[in-house]
């Protein structure tokens, strides 16, 4: 059974297309790690400054050796959240029978 | 550029697995809709009343033919609405490059 994660996002005005181009370096670099299965970057269709990111892990084991990273520290960490005005994460488990 | 949409429920107490099994259904009956990518389900780990579905379709009008099926109003509105404590939807569109 995977382990998946939803962030939902508000930037702060003006912060999105900053935090956008921080989250596709992260993306990049989180593809990498060998636990990972997705992790998807998305921008509102209505509001540009609600970001969500869907991410999936083999493991929770995966996703807390995720949070570890230098990438993690250096772009979400150390990038992205002070450039936010809210941010929920909220931890999953897929659904049997899930393929996508 | 593909359309996904990440829907986020708490159910009524106690009503957990019968959303869930209307959702397995209501996701089977999805994937077979030509335009789309993906349907999945997924429950909090934390809370089980969380209930969250990650849901991709070619287009934004793929979304809307997927809102007027019989499975959605059957399966959604008819089921699982009236099961829930609270509902968010957010409409999204994923960054360039977002291969899963």
């Amino acid at each position: 059974m995977s382990y998946a994660v939803v962030a939902r996002y508000l930037t702060r005005p003006g912060k999105e297309d900053e935090v956008l181009t921080l989250l596709d370096s992260m993306s990049e670099a989180s593809r990498q790690e060998p636990g990972n299965r997705q992790y998807r970057v998305h921008q509102g269709a209505g509001d540009p400054r609600v970001v969500v990111l869907y991410e999936e892990y083999d493991s929770e084991a995966d996703f807390e050796a995720h949070c570890a990273t230098d990438h993690f520290q250096r772009y979400v960490l150390g990038g992205v959240v002070p450039l936010l005005e809210s941010r929920d994460v909220v931890r999953l488990v897929p659904r049997e029978g899930v393929s996508a």
